[in-house]
């Protein structure tokens, strides 16, 4: 019985991988969880699985659920609640489905830990993977993927030489928004960019995937996750999500992973890692899909994956301001205060002011982000 | 440095493989061959590879070459000869690219010897798949498949576990013929036929492909090869030969090998495995293929496909009906006697004749395949 923590329970991916965790009770134990201001779901997670540990946002919802529940469930809260989630001694897996950079203090102290970390935050590697992939080589943690592409990509890698990859090949639904041109774009809405295509998502990932900042920042992850130059990256459109992602080698072959797209599966595979696990998920019917389509990507017409090689390609503190640049401009989409096209200049900006500090420390790159977002904040009057 | 026999080098597989041996000269060396009636291609390949043993079909070819070639290079012609070449105690592999159940015997002898079997004759499986399969694994020999479908297969599985697998979905370009119905069937020829939109291969193959036995006989490969049930493996109508074929397991992932259609892949991969090499084919590009077409694959259009499934799954002797009967066919066909939909007329007529005899030995199936075709050669006046 594996032993799990994770932080971000009431999220999108937290749900599935409590989807996981119900499917196969005698497979992995719910150790421990965070969650944020939802106590209404956490109330029902708590009650179902009896985590031995709860960290919650606020304190206000701490003191709260301190009263309802047994002496036998600890509760606690804050970034030091966060941290003490991720590593519980009774956990053998983090699962860090938290969003934003938040999650990047727990997973390296996770990882100091000893924690096999089953990854969904994508904060941790797009701004430190130079200091996780480090952590985890010289703890020996395996850092597995949560999401699909790089699931994906992990599967296609099995019983491979990591030496004979050619190229990594992700491919991009292209989002809400891949049939619109540019001009289309100045018009659009938050309702319609929310209005994902293919894959059900959180608010800001789904934004993310119309931008096509959410594949920009896989393209980083991947390159730390892999151990890949960027130039061996390619992005390609592929409408239907059928095929995951993919890998050359250097005879020639491609291996790829498919699968109709169910978040589920790319958790339980963290979660089962090296193992399978049955899933009673649908199966792909590819003749009832009749074709699957591919396109080149534009990078002048998806300007966020373009600025997300460059700043990793710069690298050092560079994809720290990308990230933290995107997360603010995003927000201030989501609260109706810019046009979708200004997400882009923000971030542009933001870029254009950096001068990137090579190798960064934690505490650099903690600065580097926060003095990103209050200089947006205050350049743009938030 | 990997010793190498190769049975049929003068034929579509057999030249691709000494391509590889061409390709990587410090990896491979070249042992034993075996030649049909193509003595001045057989030269050619002497004078480069200076082979130890050259086996010829014909006594009289086996004396004009022993007297051109220095003495160190040995010749032999006939069975004799082949089994010779397939044991060489020089070679670590046997690639068996002969065309025809006279592939058998020399495979089950290497197996014998040793050697690890590259297996590109079909009819080594099709028809005694369950004496090959018990003696390797008897032996210890690995089978290494050389056909794309199975080596697609093969790849996908690497780092696997069997145990998991839910499905094998072996992908059809569907031959010459695929865009014609049943009526347009009447009338074709055999330079239509000859002409396949994918694959460049040898005549018999080629016919195959149109009728789709040659998808048949390769479900019937599949299942011995990876000791899976007939009702786990799938086959779907794919235009592009872009997909080579797919893997379910039981999690729902679906992992599965692609590239261009380039032979010479699936041969490297079986001489190098587990090892890949760099292989200078032309590589993958999605976006300028664009899309991928699938499509469910219909029995009564191709009624040679449901023909092998039931024989495969009567099992015994009916495989090697199906398969004697199909020679005869195709080469009474390729000879201008007979119209092409009457080789499945032929073979329905073989197989609805035939009681299986259960669990036949070597003995058993040679004298089936020999009276299938004598019946069928009486019956018809060939």
């Amino acid at each position: 019985m594996k032993g799990i923590s994770l932080l971000g329970a009431t999220g999108s991916i937290g749900k599935q991988t409590l989807d996981i965790l119900r499917i196969h009770p005698k497979k992995f134990k719910l150790i421990a969880i965070s969650v944020g201001k939802n106590i209404e779901l956490a109330r029902k997670i708590i009650a179902q699985f009896q985590p031995k540990l709860v960290s919650v946002q606020e304190k206000q919802d701490y003191e709260i659920l301190l009263k309802e529940f047994p002496s036998s469930i600890k509760f606690t809260y804050g970034l030091e609640g966060i941290i003490e989630v991720a590593t519980h001694p009774q956990a053998e897996v983090l699962v860090n489905a938290i969003l934003g950079s938040v999650g990047l203090l727990p997973t390296l102290q996770a990882i100091d830990a000893g924690k096999t970390i089953a990854l969904a935050n994508k904060e941790t590697l797009v701004t430190a993977g130079h200091l996780v992939m480090e952590k985890a080589k010289s703890k020996n943690v395996p850092i597995l993927p949560v999401d699909s592409e790089h699931s994906a990509i992990f599967q296609s890698l099995n019983g491979e030489n990591p030496k004979n990859i050619e190229r990594l090949i992700i491919t991009a639904s292209g989002g809400s928004f891949r049939d619109k041109t540019r001009d289309q774009l100045e018009s659009v809405t938050v309702q319609d960019a929310l209005n994902h295509p293919n894959w059900s998502m959180g608010a800001k990932i789904t934004i993310d995937s119309a931008t096509m900042m959410n594949k920009g920042l896989e393209v980083i992850e991947a390159h730390w996750l892999f151990n890949i130059p960027y130039e061996k990256i390619d992005v390609v459109l592929h409408r239907e999500s059928t095929i995951h992602s993919l890998v050359e080698f250097h005879d020639s072959s491609i291996i790829a992973q498919l699968g109709t797209p169910d978040m589920r599966l790319p958790i339980q595979y963290a979660l089962s890692y090296p193992e399978r696990l049955p899933l009673p998920a649908e199966r792909l019917n590819l003749a009832k899909i009749g074709s699957l389509h591919f396109q080149e990507m534009d990078m002048d017409r998806f300007r966020c994956l373009r600025f997300a090689y460059e700043a990793g390609k710069i690298g050092g503190t560079m994809p720290v301001v990308l990230n933290a640049a995107n997360e603010v401009a995003v927000a201030a989409f989501l609260a109706g205060k810019i046009p979708f096209l200004a997400i882009e200049d923000w971030i542009e900006q933001a870029l254009e002011n950096h001068s990137s500090i090579e190798n960064p420390s934690l505490e650099t790159i903690l600065a580097v982000d926060m003095e990103t977002r209050t200089i947006a904040q205050q350049f743009h009057k938030l």
